[in-house]
């Protein structure tokens, strides 16, 4: 069977929805919220880094309000864990692991599609990790936590983007980008970012220097 | 007497933004905020949906910003909640009246607005809906909560709204959107808000679920 | 020496970034965040407030993601404080003093770039606010704390910064804004703010009126 790249993208572009609104809808039941914060959260955490995106390289409206499928998606994201919730948390590996492939699909194709409205490579680079995690932390904030991104008890989570990214902004900045260099930054994304869960690698943070002395 | 329908909307549009105003200055006070505070969520509860929504369809400088009934408005609401706010939160009853009357509004002018600007029906609603909810929404993050739409413990809100939403975009996609349209729209948000007040209809929580068995 | 105008508003331009940069990472420091953290909040206080502004009047991409140096050197701000933050923490009063002058020189360059850009004179003061005080707000409210310039505790911030938009609109209305307005209004507003801060000058709150009788 021959599958196109294309085709490949628009499906894993497609999980990425579903597993980042999965996220958010996660977090509102663990959160008490209602089937409206359900749905809110679904809808923020999976569209938010690209609504970011979009408004600041112009592209409006945003392709979340475009197509039918960044809207509808995760409604039924958010109704599957209202019903589900207990089921989805027991799969919390498999999300994971999901959530990783958004991840890293996302911080490559948000950093050529800025190439492509001609953004330089590293606010390319820049805003691609911002399709990556903003909605993420969009959804923290609007549940009451400090984004998990920015935190210390959280594993590597915006360094592996910011590798996939750099990849990718620096192959557009030597005119290479294409099918098999994009396939090898959302690879390298997910594996740093499958190993850092399963090796519970974490970010350096400030008080490592003063306590190692 | 006879009263121009847009005459009628321009008014309730401007009641819409006092009574939001009040909702986000008064939220300041109970919070300890001082007149700064008191001011900024003035004017974010009041102009905060409607700049969202005009960031995403594009209509940038947005409507705030080229009205000073927008910008002026949510002030002199601000000074009279700091100079009144005992008085005004004795006044609850018919400041979430009115609230429910710009919520209405809101949701059916924002749905309006962006199907001219060329959005699709759904994704119009859903424009719509942030842009008569999307104001609080910013209101309780700035003020360290998380935001009343989406917690199981408020009235009915979102979802008057969605219906609302849902019978302009209808109504727009059909060719059919006109004053009679929008008239019914509104007083049909209006009426399941006030009704979600007065009977406490709480939107359904996923735990419902688990406790029903 | 003669220095012109346009080099030395750069240079305080930039002398804001790092500023505002610091105030971000150090903040990241406080509330125990890793190294991501204090990069986020060293580029989000830094060019937040910019990045609003641009988003509303339609100046996309915005400035800082066409100009290296405001990407660039929030990130260095953010390596100097994971590795020197307590000398920083040490250097409070200069932090201080240089953010006073970022304080200043957004609130008044952020009014001039919306007149420019064609927005009516209290709007662009408005702007030329949420240029200084922008980036503060988003700081805080990703680090989980309700912004410092809505609370009761913190000195004058966003007063100053009306002041100095406040003239440098009123002077672009009357069509004689230039270096020398320019630099009365950058002085006022940073007088101000120095001496709120050495003063302990806080803004009026609601209960300040009920204790008084």
């Amino acid at each position: 069977v021959h599958i196109s790249f294309d085709a490949l993208e628009a499906t894993l572009d497609l999980v990425g929805i579903v597993v980042f609104a999965l996220s958010g809808a996660l977090l509102a039941v663990r959160k008490r919220l209602d089937i409206v914060g359900l749905m809110v959260l679904a809808l923020i955490t999976a569209t938010g880094g690209g609504v970011i995106r979009d408004l600041l390289i112009g592209d409006v409206p945003p392709a979340a309000l475009r197509n039918l499928a960044y809207l509808v998606l995760p409604l039924v994201a958010a109704l599957a864990a209202f019903v589900a919730h207990p089921l989805l948390h027991r799969l919390r590996t498999p999300v994971l692991v999901f959530d990783a492939a958004g991840l890293a699909l996302y911080c490559v194709a948000g950093t050529a599609k800025a190439q492509a409205f001609g953004v330089s490579p590293l606010p390319a680079a820049f805003l691609g990790v911002t399709t990556a995690i903003g909605g993420g932390i969009l959804r923290d904030v609007l549940a009451g936590e400090i984004p998990a991104v920015l935190r210390r008890d959280s594993e590597l989570h915006a360094i592996p983007a910011c590798i996939g990214a750099a990849v990718a902004a620096t192959a557009g900045a030597l005119h290479v980008y294409g099918p098999l260099v994009a396939a090898v930054a959302v690879l390298l994304t997910f594996t740093l970012r499958i190993l850092a869960l399963w090796r519970n690698w974490l970010a350096p943070h400030p008080d490592q220097l003063r306590r190692g002395r």
